[in-house]
């Protein structure tokens, strides 16, 4: 059984304590928008956040709850994405080493970015056993805490707060829809929304993972992580997991194609950079229609890092635009 | 002589008469940026306007100012960029029918755009001669007002309502800058600044015939207009270079690479989609940083309207961003 009171009190908790370090993102609406679903959608803008994604909320719930000493030891994870940049953000805002373990796949200045922000950079091979090793190593050596990007009620508890706070800016949700890769941001939304609104996950087909998970009451696996939502390569923790499967009404799922265009619209018609994984959950409004007609319903935009040097956009002009219209 | 007060009168009267058909964007800032100018920057996000830019504004003001007998007849206009969604847009909202004059060359997407709000659309040679015979034409035929995209006291006025705003929503603002292309939208930041802040302007070097002007007094012509900043391939006209001429400090040049290099920082670090055009802004800020070192400095972003699948952007990704921080 799953106390929600209990973890609905330390969501505000959390909420308090890093409030102060956060940006209130905006919550954006568009009329072009609302027509083309037949409802209403608050667009939680976390491509606004520090760092650029929502990520920073559960870096710093999470490291503001370690006692003094392992504050002193620092924190260790791995990711060459956005929790890479968050952890180290709010490594920097609280005076803590952080060691990110990185992936040698991923781009140098991803690194040189981590560094350039006080943090230390620790480069393996792309395997699970390699990752794993040099965590084991770097725990060795600095007795640092490992911070897992979403399987850690803490973080979950941090990433909850941008649905908390989507719930305060626009009243009356009927629902909340986040992007499903790990799991943190949609088991912080179950949270958050518990008693409220009804939750949504949305993820791309090809990791479909989570769609699967509560389909056969246990943690599935993805065989191939083949989608543009870079965000939403993970899977599923037994930490998040019971959450979901008792918080989520439904996962969506979305294909490559439907992201792309979602990713369009947002960029051509709200006038705003997001990320692929953020363009999933609008995404998977758009596929089920139906089941968000006439609601009022909190889209999470998890962020808006990407390189423009690498867009999948064709060419083409839009039409005629109303970003907030 | 200019009658500042008269003009400023007229800018207060004219923002209550629009205001109930526009947005009040939203005025956006970044410690990030602010550090690389060693100033406060404050950015007046018109690419959320209705239409994608600030042009709704001029274009608003302007036809609310026909007689019952001339909305009637109707508007015609040549442009094939912001000023004709803005022109369509507004005869929507009034149920007044327009007329977009393009030339042959424009993209056929904006074409059809503009028919789907109810425009007409007239294609033309991509001559200065084959531009007046067709509007010359829809006059003779409809009767219809012939409103220029910028040299227009009306259009500049309404224009001035974007800086208007900003001077509300951003208190204490030592300077404003602007894109200058036909002049408008600076013409009209005079006459809302005028005894508050400075005005800056700044345009690419490859199209400074406003800057040449200011240089020899008098109104001076590009030979090209070979920019990426395509809503700045216009020129100053005989109604707003008076009032730009008195009213302007100073028109910075920017180089094309500069313009890119803005351009990518509001999309990469604040996470919005502007145009070239407001990039130049900003371009024209950090080019002539000690001019704006420890000020209070406000930006109009003046659009957002690209083709995104033709960016100038290269491949790489992005350092640790911050966007609102």
């Amino acid at each position: 059984m799953i106390n929600w009171t209990v973890l609905q009190e330390a969501l505000e908790e959390g909420h308090a304590l890093i409030e102060p370090h956060i940006h209130c993102t905006p919550v954006m609406t568009s009329r072009q928008l609302d027509k083309m679903v037949g409802g209403a959608l608050f667009l939680k803008c976390e491509n606004f956040q520090k760092g650029g994604s929502y990520k920073i909320r559960g870096a710093l719930h999470a490291m503001m709850h370690l006692s003094e000493d392992a504050r002193r030891a620092g924190v260790v994870t791995h990711s060459s994405g956005n929790f890479a940049q968050a952890v180290t953000l709010a490594g920097q805002l609280l005076g803590i080493p952080v060691h990110i373990i990185m992936p040698e796949s991923a781009p140098r200045v991803k690194r040189v970015a981590v560094e350039a922000y006080g943090g230390e950079v620790i480069v393996c091979e792309s395997t699970l056993e390699a990752r794993e090793a040099a965590a084991r190593e770097v725990i060795d050596r600095t007795g640092a805490h490992l911070l897992h990007p979403s399987n850690d009620l803490d973080v979950i508890i941090g990433q909850g707060t941008a649905t908390l706070e989507l719930l305060g800016q626009a009243p009356d949700l009927d629902a909340v829809i986040c992007p499903v890769g790990g799991g943190g941001v949609v088991a912080g939304a179950c949270i958050a929304a518990r008693g409220t609104a009804l939750v949504y996950g949305s993820a791309p087909f090809a990791v479909d993972d989570a769609w699967r998970s509560l389909q056969s009451g246990r943690i599935e696996s993805n065989q191939t992580t083949n989608t543009i939502a870079d965000g939403l390569r993970t899977q599923l923790g037994e930490v998040n997991f019971p959450i979901i499967r008792h918080g989520v009404k439904e996962i969506i799922r979305v294909t490559e194609e439907e992201i792309v265009a979602s990713m369009r619209l947002l960029w051509e018609r709200m006038k705003i950079v997001v990320e692929p994984s953020s363009a999933v959950a609008l995404a998977g409004v758009i596929a089920r229609k139906e089941a968000f007609e006439g609601l009022r319903t909190g889209i999470v935009l998890t962020g808006g890092n990407v390189d423009l040097g690498a867009l999948p956009f064709e060419g083409s002009v839009p039409a005629l635009s109303d970003p907030e219209g």
